[in-house]
């Protein structure tokens, strides 16, 4: 490696203004999750970020897929913990997101949308390999005709590492809260300590986004849209 | 087409605190272009944005190609229209970009975002046609390395049209700059009028993406890299 | 910009030879879309131009998800301002497409397929945001495997405007009959007019896709494949 | 493989009226290949076709790099059994193309393009290995800014096989002029027979081609702008 | 074409050793097909050499969408010819893929994987054309969770051919097993000579990958995942 | 997250014979790097590995662009740990691998090739943001006409990090040579500690990659190329 005569870095101003927090300050942002414990693995400390700075959060879990009361619980637990209120699109019961139709899904998503008017929304991405996330992603997409939000994708989300493509557009520091998400994701143990799987990986893949952008930890994100009006 | 029993578009609460003036007020931006001209057509909206919000906006210009005398006043004229400072990076003279080595570029780059420290640095895109553009961008992107800066390019400019694949994932409210940006493009008669050449073709890709967005004029961005630190 | 000083515009021999119409002369052209109004949106200028030079036109219609009678009638009388056959495939009242599996889809568009024997078939893209859009885009893919036909995509159609990728690949001069497609875009007020949505959005397209090859209006396709046989 | 109960191919109507010859009856086609044999093995049979059927055909060949006498002799040949002009853009001796800059390829292009106001133009790809090969596409890529041509790429060619991905979006019935590509390959025995290396590839790649559109032997071009006008 | 003097091929040196059978000697692989004879078409002279030098070769169909009886007979038979055992996935009778939900279908690769711990898995890829094949594929991308195995995907396999990108990362030398390969195609005369269709198609493949590697008939996969652990 | 009910990992029989080591065994293995430190930070464990098992591991630096002695004495000695041969290809001095043309930098390499025969050939890749690392990895694709060897790319490397996509295809297990690459790494003080740079990104992103196929550290390359002959 050789570029351009070892330059020293410049020094980095101070930047909170352009935090996450400062943008979506006094607004809504919803994250939409396929099913429990998604949200956390994806953005669980951005959105502690965000509220922890007067944003209204919600967390919208499209279904519980098996363990009902269980998992509700955790994901209760989870939004406790991040400072954010929680949603249940398909409740009732388990429920598989297959078993629904897009155009329900998008029923769903939008009715979401219109009632709260977000200013962002964070869901999967186009490429993650679960079809459930596909799906979720699909539904927020179309959501875009009904408003303008800036839209964002999180990293693919899976207890058992899979590799999948995926490369962060927007990094957000959570340094200061990555304590909470690790706390968060922990809030689920019939996903992780009980069946004696580590989640590791996402302090990991925290640590080098940190990297990428020069603070100790990051969670990185895709740019769907964003508006700047 | 049919997207779910015709939903009433969402009313969207004033996003101002979400406008590009709000994300780089007080700061500085570095907006990067081949040749005089580049930068009115891609991002002139954005810039007299931001100048008239209070950031201080250099506009860099790579090189003269021709009619040295001629360009340079030109763009000293659209960059006052623009309330934006100016520089050449290959000064003295004309010059051709090709005949400098990309490292050679890359140190001209360099230099200005190590004496600027720009909060968001803004250039052509790895699919511009001209291969000219696409060295100042692969310039750019190798800047990185020395800041963490907000990174965007915008579309393919040119004074007679040729089509290039280029999807805004950025929208930049330009409504009420629009004029500016139109007098800072005319301010190169030896472009276009003098040459009889017209430029409507960028206020109507401002139109489309003002409809892609809910405004009546926009420019669209994509985004290399952002950083919410 | 700077593109070797400034060379004059070669004049452009007449080409009316290689129009669409010409090549299409004699010949059946199948226009498919989703429901009401996608084909009108997407290439309404251009089945104007080939029913007006001679061509059969077919436009397939796969569904009417909702007010059967009303959407009906305002597809007969776009079909019939732009001098076309209609065909509903899902006949008999609304259908949703999601409610059909892939195969069933795959089967009436064979039909179709084989009952004209197309030069040309032209649909949805693959990039489309909508899902019965895309799952259209497949089927019609899917009946290459029948018949030697050119294979176009039209443009991601919408009643409100979604970013979404799409890059013409070949350009159809509309100029004369820009004026029929917006009458057969306005057929359907149950869509646009009387929910107070405009369409102008496609008349911009329109414009600067004429820009784009140096005529006043022009619909953009992309390319799936083309037989010279 | 199981495609809907196997239905019987569609009986194909003669297609004469949109054979490429049709298409570009009575126009000029201009073939640019970087060295001597690349427009043989890329679109020699399309070439003889276009010949054969009245279009004037300029093969331009932007530079002969070793061998000077040889390989501009065994041109000449190779043109004259395809029935087309030839001409060398850096003429006068063997050059390297990439001793010269962008911007003088570019110009050498543009004066061809301005003195034949070509209805099409056919050269390499921007996927081709060898960077001659891109610098001639890129150079053509730019020419469109001068004209509304048609513009096509063919596939990478080669001595020896190096694999690279190319999808045809077009397919050129061959089948009558194949005998033709294959004796104007045959002209260069400086490239293969001297050298003990086989052309059967480009044979092979026909025959797989023709497959592809029920013909016994096809050209595959991809398609980067077609201006139907 | 012009690359650098004529050099002369380097000699190659015998690599027994590299090849795939060398890889997986003594292991099992697993094939995977959405319908009796996609594997065949696929993989067959792959499989045939991976069984001739021991490894443990399993051919898994998912389903047989008509004429029961007489494919799963057709498949029993190639299975034999290529020395592989068989499974279907969806037994005692046709079953169409679209009719289960994707979560059936990876449970059903889920547990085939969990029995046979397979040392590689090859099946359809993502580009695919036939939704079926492409549903294959996202089921077994699933099961990468499960276990660490080598991960291949082989062309679009269809009856009637139809253009589909493909290009291949990996060439398996099927030079001594072409012939084994022809005669499991030919094991399915229902789908073949019993329709009047040729399957000539894939001879001519594999030549061409042939020439791609210096071999002479070669099959060619697609790498998603390998692991050199 | 929720992918059917919680599987159970397969347990994994060993696959030494399945190892990188166990492939090139008795082979050349060429690792190309276009300066010094850029091969042991994208593969210094699995050369090492190579290397232990016996293969002839060549690692060739395109140039030294500053500082002669000192780095290629940096170079030795890394190579040293590594168990590998060194080459320098620009030798007697620095240079800049951009004031040489792609024809001659084709030489090099081609030289090379036909010297070692190598059975694979590891260099950087074509999404670099480096310019001379895409040179190298342009040339490193020519030689491919020369010969039939494996040819992988590994990451991106720098110094200081810049979010460049990179998706690894293939994991090489380096857990036993974790600590001879970073031991070669350090052998290059005047790119990190004495410049006050570290190279723990380096073992973060072996970590990461060691979790994705189930081992403690791992190295991730992309396939351009392989051959099972």
């Amino acid at each position: 490696m050789h570029v351009l005569d070892a330059p020293p870095i410049a020094s980095q101003p101070a930047a909170r203004a352009r935090s996450f927090a400062a943008r979506y300050a006094g607004a809504t942002v919803l994250a939409l999750g396929a099913h429990p414990d998604d949200i956390e693995l994806g953005i669980g400390g951005t959105l502690a970020a965000l509220s922890g700075a007067g944003a209204r959060v919600v967390m919208a879990i499209v279904s519980v897929p098996a363990d009902f009361q269980t998992r509700c619980a955790e994901a209760r637990a989870a939004a406790a913990i991040l400072g954010c209120e929680l949603r249940l699109l398909m409740d009732g019961g388990c429920h598989r997101i297959e078993d629904f139709k897009n155009y329900q899904l998008v029923g769903m998503v939008d009715e979401l949308v219109r009632e709260l008017a977000p200013a962002a929304l964070l869901t999967h991405g186009p490429g993650d390999f679960h079809r459930d996330h596909v799906a979720v992603y699909h539904a927020a997409f179309s959501s875009q005709r009904l408003a303008q939000f800036d839209f964002y994708s999180y990293l693919p989300t899976m207890c058992r590492p899979v590799p999948v493509p995926f490369q962060p557009r927007a990094y957000v520091d959570i340094s200061r809260t990555i304590g909470r998400k690790i706390q968060a994701i922990a809030a689920h143990p019939s996903q992780f300590s009980s069946r004696g799987i580590t989640f590791e990986l996402y302090r990991d893949i925290a640590r080098l986004n940190g990297r990428m952008c020069g603070v100790e930890y990051a969670e990185g994100l895709d740019i769907n849209r964003m508006v700047f009006a």
